[in-house]
Protein backbone atom coordinates (compact mmCIF):
# COMPACT_ATOMS: atom_id res chain seq x y z
CA UNK A 1 0.00 0.00 0.00
CA UNK A 2 1.32 3.36 -1.20
CA UNK A 3 0.25 6.84 0.87
CA UNK A 4 -1.04 9.37 -1.57
CA UNK A 5 1.07 11.75 0.67
CA UNK A 6 -0.93 15.30 -0.35
CA UNK A 7 1.47 17.33 2.16
CA UNK A 8 4.74 16.08 0.31
CA UNK A 9 3.35 16.56 -2.77
CA UNK A 10 1.80 20.12 -2.50
CA UNK A 11 5.02 21.02 -0.79
CA UNK A 12 7.11 19.32 -4.13
CA UNK A 13 4.67 21.93 -6.20
CA UNK A 14 5.03 24.83 -3.82
CA UNK A 15 8.71 24.73 -4.08
CA UNK A 16 8.80 23.89 -7.71
CA UNK A 17 6.33 27.56 -8.30
CA UNK A 18 8.89 29.08 -6.18
CA UNK A 19 11.64 28.22 -8.73
CA UNK A 20 9.84 29.68 -11.97
CA UNK A 21 8.99 32.60 -9.56
CA UNK A 22 12.56 33.31 -8.91
CA UNK A 23 13.42 32.37 -12.27
CA UNK A 24 10.36 35.80 -13.39
CA UNK A 25 12.20 37.90 -10.92
CA UNK A 26 15.73 37.63 -12.14
CA UNK A 27 14.62 38.24 -15.68
CA UNK A 28 13.05 41.51 -14.29
CA UNK A 29 9.27 39.74 -15.45
CA UNK A 30 5.57 40.55 -12.74
CA UNK A 31 5.37 37.92 -10.76
CA UNK A 32 1.79 36.56 -10.01
CA UNK A 33 -0.38 38.69 -7.82
CA UNK A 34 -3.35 37.03 -5.89
CA UNK A 35 -5.99 38.88 -3.91
CA UNK A 36 -8.52 37.46 -1.63
CA UNK A 37 -11.28 38.45 -0.63
CA UNK A 38 -12.66 38.48 2.70
CA UNK A 39 -16.30 39.57 4.20
CA UNK A 40 -16.71 39.37 7.85
CA UNK A 41 -15.15 38.24 10.62
CA UNK A 42 -15.63 33.94 10.22
CA UNK A 43 -13.35 32.63 12.15
CA UNK A 44 -12.89 29.76 10.04
CA UNK A 45 -12.25 31.83 6.66
CA UNK A 46 -10.10 33.58 8.60
CA UNK A 47 -7.89 30.92 8.95
CA UNK A 48 -7.68 30.00 5.42
CA UNK A 49 -6.88 32.71 3.98
CA UNK A 50 -4.46 33.40 6.21
CA UNK A 51 -2.87 30.04 4.89
CA UNK A 52 -3.40 31.40 1.63
CA UNK A 53 -1.72 34.72 1.84
CA UNK A 54 1.07 33.14 4.05
CA UNK A 55 1.82 30.77 0.76
CA UNK A 56 1.88 33.54 -1.57
CA UNK A 57 4.68 34.87 0.34
CA UNK A 58 6.06 31.67 0.54
CA UNK A 59 6.17 31.12 -3.22
CA UNK A 60 6.92 34.63 -3.53
CA UNK A 61 3.61 35.81 -5.22
CA UNK A 62 2.53 39.22 -4.53
CA UNK A 63 -0.50 39.19 -2.79
CA UNK A 64 -3.54 41.35 -1.55
CA UNK A 65 -5.99 40.86 1.37
CA UNK A 66 -8.99 42.73 1.04
CA UNK A 67 -11.27 42.86 3.87
CA UNK A 68 -14.52 44.13 4.29
CA UNK A 69 -16.91 44.59 7.42
CA UNK A 70 -19.81 42.27 7.73
CA UNK A 71 -22.72 45.05 7.05
CA UNK A 72 -20.89 45.09 3.49
CA UNK A 73 -23.43 45.54 1.10
CA UNK A 74 -24.02 43.39 -2.26
CA UNK A 75 -23.35 45.80 -4.14
CA UNK A 76 -20.63 47.23 -2.63
CA UNK A 77 -18.87 43.46 -2.60
CA UNK A 78 -19.81 43.73 -6.82
CA UNK A 79 -17.86 46.88 -6.98
CA UNK A 80 -14.69 45.64 -5.05
CA UNK A 81 -14.96 43.02 -7.55
CA UNK A 82 -15.25 45.10 -10.20
CA UNK A 83 -12.49 47.08 -9.30
CA UNK A 84 -10.22 43.85 -8.79
CA UNK A 85 -11.28 42.87 -12.70
CA UNK A 86 -9.86 45.84 -13.52
CA UNK A 87 -6.69 46.01 -11.90
CA UNK A 88 -4.17 44.83 -14.07
CA UNK A 89 -1.30 44.38 -11.08
CA UNK A 90 -3.90 41.66 -10.43
CA UNK A 91 -3.77 38.27 -11.85
CA UNK A 92 -6.12 36.29 -9.69
CA UNK A 93 -8.06 36.64 -6.74
CA UNK A 94 -10.92 34.68 -5.15
CA UNK A 95 -13.59 35.42 -3.08
CA UNK A 96 -13.65 33.39 0.49
CA UNK A 97 -16.71 31.76 1.05
CA UNK A 98 -19.13 31.65 2.80
CA UNK A 99 -20.84 35.15 2.03
CA UNK A 100 -22.93 36.96 4.52
CA UNK A 101 -26.63 35.94 3.94
CA UNK A 102 -27.76 38.83 2.63
CA UNK A 103 -25.41 38.94 0.10
CA UNK A 104 -26.60 36.50 -2.91
CA UNK A 105 -23.03 34.38 -3.28
CA UNK A 106 -24.08 33.10 -7.05
CA UNK A 107 -24.60 36.76 -8.45
CA UNK A 108 -21.21 37.36 -6.37
CA UNK A 109 -19.21 34.27 -8.17
CA UNK A 110 -20.32 35.48 -11.55
CA UNK A 111 -19.16 38.77 -11.09
CA UNK A 112 -15.57 37.90 -10.91
CA UNK A 113 -14.12 37.76 -14.33
CA UNK A 114 -13.13 34.60 -16.07
CA UNK A 115 -10.09 35.35 -16.94
CA UNK A 116 -9.29 36.21 -13.01
CA UNK A 117 -11.39 33.26 -11.59
CA UNK A 118 -8.38 31.04 -10.18
CA UNK A 119 -11.12 29.29 -7.88
CA UNK A 120 -12.45 28.08 -11.05
CA UNK A 121 -15.81 28.97 -10.12
CA UNK A 122 -17.37 30.84 -12.75
CA UNK A 123 -19.70 28.60 -15.11
CA UNK A 124 -17.75 30.19 -18.12
CA UNK A 125 -14.97 28.02 -15.99
CA UNK A 126 -16.49 25.50 -15.14
CA UNK A 127 -18.07 24.96 -18.65
CA UNK A 128 -14.74 25.18 -20.25
CA UNK A 129 -13.15 22.42 -18.54
CA UNK A 130 -16.25 19.87 -19.44
CA UNK A 131 -15.65 21.27 -23.14
CA UNK A 132 -11.58 20.38 -22.54
CA UNK A 133 -10.94 23.83 -23.44
CA UNK A 134 -8.19 26.00 -21.09
CA UNK A 135 -9.93 26.91 -18.40
CA UNK A 136 -9.00 26.84 -14.45
CA UNK A 137 -9.46 23.80 -12.61
CA UNK A 138 -11.18 24.12 -9.33
CA UNK A 139 -8.77 23.70 -6.92
CA UNK A 140 -9.60 20.51 -4.97
CA UNK A 141 -9.96 18.72 -8.11
CA UNK A 142 -7.29 20.10 -9.45
CA UNK A 143 -5.05 18.44 -6.20
CA UNK A 144 -6.64 15.34 -6.86
CA UNK A 145 -5.25 15.02 -10.31
CA UNK A 146 -2.04 15.84 -9.68
CA UNK A 147 -1.80 13.45 -6.82
CA UNK A 148 -2.97 10.97 -9.04
CA UNK A 149 -0.80 11.65 -12.00
CA UNK A 150 2.14 12.78 -9.69
CA UNK A 151 2.02 8.58 -8.49
CA UNK A 152 1.76 7.70 -11.70
CA UNK A 153 -1.94 5.91 -10.56
CA UNK A 154 -3.30 5.10 -13.97
CA UNK A 155 -6.75 5.97 -14.40
CA UNK A 156 -6.87 4.80 -18.37
CA UNK A 157 -9.93 2.18 -19.38
CA UNK A 158 -10.10 1.64 -15.44
CA UNK A 159 -13.17 2.30 -13.34
CA UNK A 160 -13.69 5.25 -11.28
CA UNK A 161 -16.78 5.10 -9.06
CA UNK A 162 -16.87 8.83 -7.60
CA UNK A 163 -19.62 8.99 -4.72
CA UNK A 164 -21.27 12.23 -3.88
CA UNK A 165 -22.48 15.10 -6.62
CA UNK A 166 -21.06 18.06 -5.21
CA UNK A 167 -20.17 21.35 -7.35
CA UNK A 168 -16.74 21.50 -6.02
CA UNK A 169 -15.74 17.91 -5.96
CA UNK A 170 -17.67 15.65 -7.25
CA UNK A 171 -19.24 16.71 -10.45
CA UNK A 172 -16.18 18.11 -11.43
CA UNK A 173 -14.33 14.64 -10.53
CA UNK A 174 -16.43 12.83 -12.93
CA UNK A 175 -16.21 14.79 -15.80
CA UNK A 176 -12.24 15.42 -15.20
CA UNK A 177 -11.47 11.44 -15.20
CA UNK A 178 -13.64 10.45 -17.81
CA UNK A 179 -12.17 12.98 -20.00
CA UNK A 180 -9.22 12.79 -22.31
CA UNK A 181 -5.43 13.76 -21.23
CA UNK A 182 -3.75 12.69 -17.83
CA UNK A 183 -5.12 11.09 -15.18
CA UNK A 184 -8.12 10.81 -17.24
CA UNK A 185 -9.82 8.04 -20.01
CA UNK A 186 -11.62 6.51 -16.95
CA UNK A 187 -14.98 5.22 -17.19
CA UNK A 188 -16.89 7.16 -14.42
CA UNK A 189 -20.01 5.95 -12.51
CA UNK A 190 -21.04 9.23 -10.39
CA UNK A 191 -23.23 8.10 -7.40
CA UNK A 192 -24.99 9.68 -5.09
CA UNK A 193 -28.08 9.83 -2.43
CA UNK A 194 -30.77 8.06 -4.78
CA UNK A 195 -28.02 5.35 -6.03
CA UNK A 196 -29.35 1.55 -4.88
CA UNK A 197 -27.13 -0.97 -4.00
CA UNK A 198 -23.92 1.42 -3.73
CA UNK A 199 -21.84 -1.25 -2.35
CA UNK A 200 -21.88 -3.36 -5.62
CA UNK A 201 -20.96 -0.06 -7.51
CA UNK A 202 -17.86 0.44 -5.18
CA UNK A 203 -16.80 -3.05 -5.32
CA UNK A 204 -16.35 -3.08 -9.04
CA UNK A 205 -14.37 0.09 -8.70
CA UNK A 206 -10.37 0.06 -9.64
CA UNK A 207 -10.40 3.43 -8.41
CA UNK A 208 -12.88 5.66 -5.37
CA UNK A 209 -13.29 8.95 -5.16
CA UNK A 210 -15.18 10.03 -1.64
CA UNK A 211 -17.00 13.27 -1.30
CA UNK A 212 -19.66 12.59 0.92
CA UNK A 213 -18.90 14.58 4.51
CA UNK A 214 -19.56 11.12 6.42
CA UNK A 215 -17.36 9.84 8.63
CA UNK A 216 -15.60 6.13 7.71
CA UNK A 217 -18.71 6.08 5.85
CA UNK A 218 -16.94 3.58 3.24
CA UNK A 219 -16.19 0.17 4.86
CA UNK A 220 -13.55 -2.23 3.33
CA UNK A 221 -16.63 -4.60 2.53
CA UNK A 222 -17.69 -1.63 0.11
CA UNK A 223 -14.29 -2.16 -1.94
CA UNK A 224 -12.04 -5.05 -3.87
CA UNK A 225 -8.41 -5.81 -2.97
CA UNK A 226 -5.99 -3.26 -4.84
CA UNK A 227 -8.48 -0.14 -5.25
CA UNK A 228 -7.04 3.09 -5.44
CA UNK A 229 -8.59 5.42 -2.81
CA UNK A 230 -9.27 9.27 -2.82
CA UNK A 231 -10.94 10.79 0.44
CA UNK A 232 -12.29 13.68 0.62
CA UNK A 233 -13.94 13.99 3.21
CA UNK A 234 -12.91 15.99 6.91
CA UNK A 235 -14.81 15.73 9.70
CA UNK A 236 -14.68 16.57 13.46
CA UNK A 237 -15.80 13.47 15.32
CA UNK A 238 -15.97 13.69 18.99
CA UNK A 239 -12.80 11.76 20.49
CA UNK A 240 -12.30 12.35 24.79
CA UNK A 241 -9.05 10.59 24.22
CA UNK A 242 -7.61 13.80 22.47
CA UNK A 243 -6.33 16.77 23.78
CA UNK A 244 -8.67 18.97 21.37
CA UNK A 245 -11.72 16.60 22.50
CA UNK A 246 -12.22 15.64 18.72
CA UNK A 247 -10.55 13.47 16.23
CA UNK A 248 -10.14 14.30 12.19
CA UNK A 249 -12.11 11.77 10.43
CA UNK A 250 -12.11 11.28 6.57
CA UNK A 251 -14.97 9.38 4.47
CA UNK A 252 -13.21 6.39 4.77
CA UNK A 253 -12.52 3.83 7.31
CA UNK A 254 -8.73 3.82 6.87
CA UNK A 255 -7.84 1.34 9.20
CA UNK A 256 -9.44 -1.28 7.53
CA UNK A 257 -9.52 -0.11 3.97
CA UNK A 258 -5.64 0.93 3.91
CA UNK A 259 -5.55 -2.94 4.34
CA UNK A 260 -6.85 -3.38 0.48
CA UNK A 261 -5.97 -0.54 -1.33
CA UNK A 262 -3.04 -0.21 -3.52
CA UNK A 263 -2.87 3.77 -2.95
CA UNK A 264 -5.00 5.60 -0.29
CA UNK A 265 -4.47 9.68 0.39
CA UNK A 266 -4.34 9.96 4.49
CA UNK A 267 -7.11 12.14 6.26
CA UNK A 268 -5.41 14.85 7.07
CA UNK A 269 -2.90 15.07 4.67
CA UNK A 270 -3.96 13.82 1.86
CA UNK A 271 -6.17 16.17 -0.49
CA UNK A 272 -6.77 19.05 1.89
CA UNK A 273 -3.03 20.38 1.66
CA UNK A 274 -2.64 20.00 -2.40
CA UNK A 275 -6.05 22.80 -2.58
CA UNK A 276 -3.71 25.86 -1.37
CA UNK A 277 -0.69 24.59 -3.85
CA UNK A 278 -3.54 24.51 -6.81
CA UNK A 279 -4.93 27.93 -6.17
CA UNK A 280 -1.23 28.97 -6.80
CA UNK A 281 -0.86 27.03 -9.85
CA UNK A 282 -3.75 28.55 -11.18
CA UNK A 283 -2.38 31.84 -10.14
CA UNK A 284 0.70 31.12 -11.78
CA UNK A 285 -1.19 30.27 -14.88
CA UNK A 286 -3.73 33.27 -15.02
CA UNK A 287 -0.03 35.24 -14.98
CA UNK A 288 1.32 33.40 -17.59
CA UNK A 289 -2.01 33.46 -19.86
CA UNK A 290 -1.78 37.76 -19.01
CA UNK A 291 1.36 37.85 -20.49
CA UNK B 1 -42.47 -2.75 -25.35
CA UNK B 2 -43.06 1.17 -25.71
CA UNK B 3 -41.80 3.03 -28.65
CA UNK B 4 -40.01 6.59 -27.50
CA UNK B 5 -42.49 8.12 -30.34
CA UNK B 6 -39.94 11.37 -31.07
CA UNK B 7 -42.26 12.56 -34.10
CA UNK B 8 -45.17 12.45 -31.86
CA UNK B 9 -43.90 14.48 -29.29
CA UNK B 10 -42.00 17.00 -31.09
CA UNK B 11 -45.15 17.46 -32.87
CA UNK B 12 -46.96 17.82 -29.55
CA UNK B 13 -44.13 20.25 -28.29
CA UNK B 14 -44.38 22.18 -31.40
CA UNK B 15 -48.33 22.65 -30.94
CA UNK B 16 -47.64 23.39 -27.37
CA UNK B 17 -45.43 25.89 -28.24
CA UNK B 18 -47.69 27.48 -31.34
CA UNK B 19 -50.07 27.65 -28.62
CA UNK B 20 -48.51 29.91 -26.67
CA UNK B 21 -47.06 32.19 -29.31
CA UNK B 22 -50.74 32.69 -30.34
CA UNK B 23 -51.68 33.78 -26.51
CA UNK B 24 -48.44 35.78 -26.83
CA UNK B 25 -50.38 37.94 -30.08
CA UNK B 26 -53.12 37.81 -28.74
CA UNK B 27 -51.84 40.02 -25.49
CA UNK B 28 -49.95 42.11 -28.30
CA UNK B 29 -46.89 40.55 -26.69
CA UNK B 30 -44.07 40.50 -28.95
CA UNK B 31 -43.34 37.09 -30.48
CA UNK B 32 -39.95 35.38 -29.92
CA UNK B 33 -37.28 35.65 -32.73
CA UNK B 34 -35.05 33.62 -33.94
CA UNK B 35 -32.10 33.84 -36.28
CA UNK B 36 -29.75 31.39 -38.36
CA UNK B 37 -26.59 32.30 -39.75
CA UNK B 38 -25.48 30.14 -42.35
CA UNK B 39 -21.93 30.55 -43.91
CA UNK B 40 -21.34 28.68 -47.24
CA UNK B 41 -23.77 26.36 -49.09
CA UNK B 42 -22.95 23.13 -47.68
CA UNK B 43 -25.93 20.94 -48.72
CA UNK B 44 -27.00 19.39 -45.79
CA UNK B 45 -26.26 22.62 -43.46
CA UNK B 46 -28.97 24.30 -45.93
CA UNK B 47 -31.27 21.68 -45.63
CA UNK B 48 -31.05 21.93 -41.84
CA UNK B 49 -31.57 25.35 -41.35
CA UNK B 50 -34.31 25.52 -43.95
CA UNK B 51 -36.05 22.89 -41.34
CA UNK B 52 -35.43 25.45 -38.61
CA UNK B 53 -36.98 28.55 -40.21
CA UNK B 54 -40.05 26.31 -41.24
CA UNK B 55 -40.27 25.55 -38.21
CA UNK B 56 -40.82 28.88 -36.82
CA UNK B 57 -43.07 29.21 -39.00
CA UNK B 58 -45.42 26.91 -37.91
CA UNK B 59 -45.35 27.72 -33.93
CA UNK B 60 -45.97 31.50 -35.30
CA UNK B 61 -41.80 32.84 -34.60
CA UNK B 62 -40.57 35.20 -35.96
CA UNK B 63 -36.91 34.25 -37.73
CA UNK B 64 -34.79 35.91 -39.97
CA UNK B 65 -31.77 33.70 -41.98
CA UNK B 66 -28.52 35.38 -42.53
CA UNK B 67 -26.78 33.91 -45.14
CA UNK B 68 -23.27 34.72 -45.82
CA UNK B 69 -20.77 33.28 -48.75
CA UNK B 70 -17.91 30.70 -48.39
CA UNK B 71 -15.59 33.37 -48.49
CA UNK B 72 -16.48 35.15 -45.23
CA UNK B 73 -13.94 36.09 -43.22
CA UNK B 74 -13.58 35.00 -39.49
CA UNK B 75 -13.88 39.13 -38.88
CA UNK B 76 -16.97 39.37 -40.46
CA UNK B 77 -18.45 36.70 -39.47
CA UNK B 78 -17.24 37.65 -35.60
CA UNK B 79 -19.11 41.23 -37.31
CA UNK B 80 -22.23 39.75 -37.92
CA UNK B 81 -22.34 38.05 -34.49
CA UNK B 82 -21.70 41.32 -32.62
CA UNK B 83 -24.77 42.40 -34.29
CA UNK B 84 -26.95 39.60 -33.66
CA UNK B 85 -25.53 40.13 -29.62
CA UNK B 86 -26.73 43.59 -29.79
CA UNK B 87 -30.15 43.06 -31.98
CA UNK B 88 -32.91 43.48 -29.12
CA UNK B 89 -35.50 42.26 -31.72
CA UNK B 90 -33.44 38.77 -31.76
CA UNK B 91 -33.97 36.75 -28.83
CA UNK B 92 -31.72 33.63 -29.90
CA UNK B 93 -29.51 32.87 -32.57
CA UNK B 94 -27.64 30.24 -34.17
CA UNK B 95 -24.60 29.43 -35.69
CA UNK B 96 -25.18 26.56 -38.53
CA UNK B 97 -21.98 24.37 -38.24
CA UNK B 98 -19.73 22.88 -39.80
CA UNK B 99 -17.92 26.33 -40.62
CA UNK B 100 -15.23 27.03 -43.15
CA UNK B 101 -12.27 25.58 -42.31
CA UNK B 102 -10.58 29.18 -42.07
CA UNK B 103 -13.03 29.59 -39.51
CA UNK B 104 -12.12 28.59 -36.05
CA UNK B 105 -15.43 27.59 -34.68
CA UNK B 106 -14.38 27.67 -31.31
CA UNK B 107 -13.95 31.53 -31.22
CA UNK B 108 -17.23 31.72 -33.24
CA UNK B 109 -19.48 29.92 -30.06
CA UNK B 110 -17.22 32.23 -27.55
CA UNK B 111 -18.63 34.95 -29.55
CA UNK B 112 -22.38 34.41 -29.08
CA UNK B 113 -23.62 36.02 -26.29
CA UNK B 114 -24.90 33.28 -23.44
CA UNK B 115 -27.94 35.06 -23.15
CA UNK B 116 -29.06 34.34 -26.99
CA UNK B 117 -27.13 30.75 -27.26
CA UNK B 118 -29.94 28.76 -28.01
CA UNK B 119 -28.02 26.17 -29.04
CA UNK B 120 -26.35 25.79 -25.41
CA UNK B 121 -22.78 25.63 -27.18
CA UNK B 122 -21.46 28.32 -25.09
CA UNK B 123 -19.06 26.88 -22.02
CA UNK B 124 -21.12 29.87 -19.74
CA UNK B 125 -24.06 27.56 -20.79
CA UNK B 126 -22.49 24.47 -21.13
CA UNK B 127 -20.88 25.24 -16.74
CA UNK B 128 -24.58 26.79 -15.93
CA UNK B 129 -26.04 23.75 -16.85
CA UNK B 130 -23.30 21.51 -15.19
CA UNK B 131 -24.07 23.40 -11.98
CA UNK B 132 -27.99 23.43 -11.96
CA UNK B 133 -28.28 26.86 -12.90
CA UNK B 134 -30.73 28.78 -15.41
CA UNK B 135 -29.07 27.84 -18.80
CA UNK B 136 -30.02 26.62 -22.27
CA UNK B 137 -29.51 22.76 -22.43
CA UNK B 138 -28.36 22.00 -25.88
CA UNK B 139 -30.95 20.85 -28.04
CA UNK B 140 -30.16 17.21 -28.34
CA UNK B 141 -29.69 16.26 -24.88
CA UNK B 142 -32.50 18.45 -23.56
CA UNK B 143 -34.88 16.06 -26.30
CA UNK B 144 -33.99 13.27 -24.59
CA UNK B 145 -34.77 14.46 -21.38
CA UNK B 146 -37.93 15.65 -22.72
CA UNK B 147 -38.86 11.77 -23.86
CA UNK B 148 -38.15 10.36 -21.16
CA UNK B 149 -40.20 12.67 -19.09
CA UNK B 150 -43.47 12.98 -21.12
CA UNK B 151 -43.12 8.97 -21.48
CA UNK B 152 -42.82 8.77 -17.40
CA UNK B 153 -39.58 6.68 -17.70
CA UNK B 154 -38.53 6.34 -14.42
CA UNK B 155 -34.76 7.48 -13.90
CA UNK B 156 -34.51 7.95 -9.95
CA UNK B 157 -31.96 5.69 -8.61
CA UNK B 158 -31.69 4.00 -11.92
CA UNK B 159 -28.19 2.68 -13.47
CA UNK B 160 -27.68 4.94 -16.86
CA UNK B 161 -25.10 3.92 -18.64
CA UNK B 162 -23.90 6.06 -21.48
CA UNK B 163 -22.06 5.34 -24.77
CA UNK B 164 -19.81 7.79 -26.17
CA UNK B 165 -18.05 11.16 -24.23
CA UNK B 166 -19.22 13.60 -27.25
CA UNK B 167 -19.51 17.45 -26.23
CA UNK B 168 -23.01 17.60 -27.79
CA UNK B 169 -24.28 14.25 -26.49
CA UNK B 170 -22.59 11.91 -24.18
CA UNK B 171 -21.17 14.74 -21.84
CA UNK B 172 -23.94 16.45 -21.15
CA UNK B 173 -26.55 13.70 -20.74
CA UNK B 174 -24.09 12.06 -18.00
CA UNK B 175 -24.46 15.29 -16.68
CA UNK B 176 -27.89 15.76 -16.63
CA UNK B 177 -29.24 12.60 -15.91
CA UNK B 178 -27.07 12.01 -12.65
CA UNK B 179 -28.62 15.63 -11.35
CA UNK B 180 -31.63 16.55 -9.54
CA UNK B 181 -34.77 17.13 -11.36
CA UNK B 182 -36.98 15.58 -13.74
CA UNK B 183 -35.29 12.47 -15.68
CA UNK B 184 -32.45 12.99 -13.69
CA UNK B 185 -30.66 11.51 -10.34
CA UNK B 186 -30.23 8.63 -12.20
CA UNK B 187 -26.27 6.82 -10.99
CA UNK B 188 -24.84 7.21 -14.67
CA UNK B 189 -21.75 5.44 -16.01
CA UNK B 190 -19.93 7.30 -18.44
CA UNK B 191 -18.16 4.58 -21.22
CA UNK B 192 -15.86 5.31 -24.11
CA UNK B 193 -13.38 4.41 -26.57
CA UNK B 194 -11.04 3.53 -23.44
CA UNK B 195 -13.69 1.33 -21.43
CA UNK B 196 -12.83 -1.88 -21.29
CA UNK B 197 -15.68 -5.06 -21.01
CA UNK B 198 -18.10 -2.56 -22.24
CA UNK B 199 -21.06 -5.30 -22.12
CA UNK B 200 -20.53 -6.04 -18.47
CA UNK B 201 -21.41 -2.51 -17.70
CA UNK B 202 -23.90 -2.43 -20.32
CA UNK B 203 -25.87 -5.46 -19.36
CA UNK B 204 -25.97 -3.63 -15.53
CA UNK B 205 -27.55 -0.64 -17.02
CA UNK B 206 -31.19 -0.29 -16.62
CA UNK B 207 -31.13 2.99 -18.92
CA UNK B 208 -29.15 3.08 -22.25
CA UNK B 209 -27.98 6.14 -24.54
CA UNK B 210 -25.98 5.61 -27.21
CA UNK B 211 -24.52 8.52 -28.77
CA UNK B 212 -21.51 6.55 -31.36
CA UNK B 213 -22.01 7.00 -34.53
CA UNK B 214 -21.44 2.86 -35.36
CA UNK B 215 -24.41 1.41 -36.70
CA UNK B 216 -26.13 -1.36 -34.88
CA UNK B 217 -23.39 -1.62 -32.31
CA UNK B 218 -25.67 -2.38 -29.49
CA UNK B 219 -26.84 -5.91 -29.90
CA UNK B 220 -28.99 -8.16 -27.95
CA UNK B 221 -26.58 -9.79 -25.92
CA UNK B 222 -25.22 -6.54 -24.46
CA UNK B 223 -28.39 -5.47 -22.46
CA UNK B 224 -30.90 -6.97 -19.37
CA UNK B 225 -34.86 -7.76 -20.10
CA UNK B 226 -36.39 -4.21 -20.02
CA UNK B 227 -34.02 -2.37 -20.40
CA UNK B 228 -34.75 1.24 -21.71
CA UNK B 229 -32.66 2.34 -25.06
CA UNK B 230 -32.11 5.82 -26.38
CA UNK B 231 -30.82 5.65 -29.65
CA UNK B 232 -28.88 9.13 -30.90
CA UNK B 233 -27.02 7.53 -33.65
CA UNK B 234 -28.28 8.07 -37.22
CA UNK B 235 -25.74 6.46 -39.91
CA UNK B 236 -26.38 5.83 -43.52
CA UNK B 237 -25.54 2.43 -44.56
CA UNK B 238 -25.59 0.86 -48.23
CA UNK B 239 -28.78 -0.94 -48.81
CA UNK B 240 -29.64 -2.17 -52.20
CA UNK B 241 -33.20 -3.02 -52.02
CA UNK B 242 -33.93 0.49 -51.15
CA UNK B 243 -34.54 2.83 -53.59
CA UNK B 244 -32.21 5.41 -52.59
CA UNK B 245 -29.33 2.89 -52.00
CA UNK B 246 -29.14 3.23 -48.29
CA UNK B 247 -30.70 2.79 -44.90
CA UNK B 248 -30.74 4.69 -42.12
CA UNK B 249 -29.50 3.31 -39.48
CA UNK B 250 -28.89 4.00 -35.19
CA UNK B 251 -26.30 2.71 -33.26
CA UNK B 252 -28.62 -0.09 -32.22
CA UNK B 253 -29.76 -3.28 -33.65
CA UNK B 254 -33.58 -2.12 -33.21
CA UNK B 255 -34.57 -5.76 -34.39
CA UNK B 256 -33.03 -7.72 -32.01
CA UNK B 257 -32.99 -5.12 -28.92
CA UNK B 258 -35.97 -3.97 -29.19
CA UNK B 259 -37.55 -7.58 -27.89
CA UNK B 260 -35.61 -7.04 -24.49
CA UNK B 261 -36.34 -3.52 -23.89
CA UNK B 262 -38.70 -2.13 -22.38
CA UNK B 263 -39.06 1.46 -24.01
CA UNK B 264 -36.76 2.46 -27.14
CA UNK B 265 -36.31 5.15 -29.48
CA UNK B 266 -36.86 4.18 -33.37
CA UNK B 267 -34.17 5.43 -36.09
CA UNK B 268 -35.44 7.58 -37.95
CA UNK B 269 -38.42 9.18 -35.60
CA UNK B 270 -36.95 9.09 -32.24
CA UNK B 271 -34.59 11.44 -30.78
CA UNK B 272 -34.07 13.16 -34.18
CA UNK B 273 -37.08 14.88 -34.47
CA UNK B 274 -36.77 16.32 -31.21
CA UNK B 275 -34.09 17.99 -31.77
CA UNK B 276 -35.54 21.38 -33.75
CA UNK B 277 -38.71 21.29 -31.18
CA UNK B 278 -36.11 21.98 -28.49
CA UNK B 279 -34.74 24.60 -30.54
CA UNK B 280 -37.80 26.34 -30.44
CA UNK B 281 -38.37 25.52 -26.74
CA UNK B 282 -35.19 26.67 -26.13
CA UNK B 283 -35.92 30.18 -28.11
CA UNK B 284 -39.34 30.44 -26.12
CA UNK B 285 -37.17 30.52 -22.84
CA UNK B 286 -35.05 33.07 -24.37
CA UNK B 287 -38.16 35.44 -25.38
CA UNK B 288 -39.49 34.72 -21.67
CA UNK B 289 -36.37 35.79 -20.09
CA UNK B 290 -36.02 38.51 -22.37
CA UNK B 291 -38.98 40.13 -20.98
Amino acid sequence: MVLLDGKKTSSDIKDEIKVTVTTMKERGEKVPHLAAVLVGSDGASLTYVGSKVRACEYVGFDSTLVELPDTTTEEELLNTIKGLNENDDIDGFIVQLPLPKHIDEQKVLMAVSPDKDVDGFHPENFGKMALDMESFIPATPFGILQLLERYQVETKGKHTVVIGRSHIVGRPMSILMSQKGPAGNSTVTLTHSYTKNLSEITKQADIIIVALGVPEFLKADMVKEGVVIVDVGISRVPDASKKRGYAIKGDVAFAEVSEKASFITPVPGGVGPMTIAMLLKNTLLARERNT
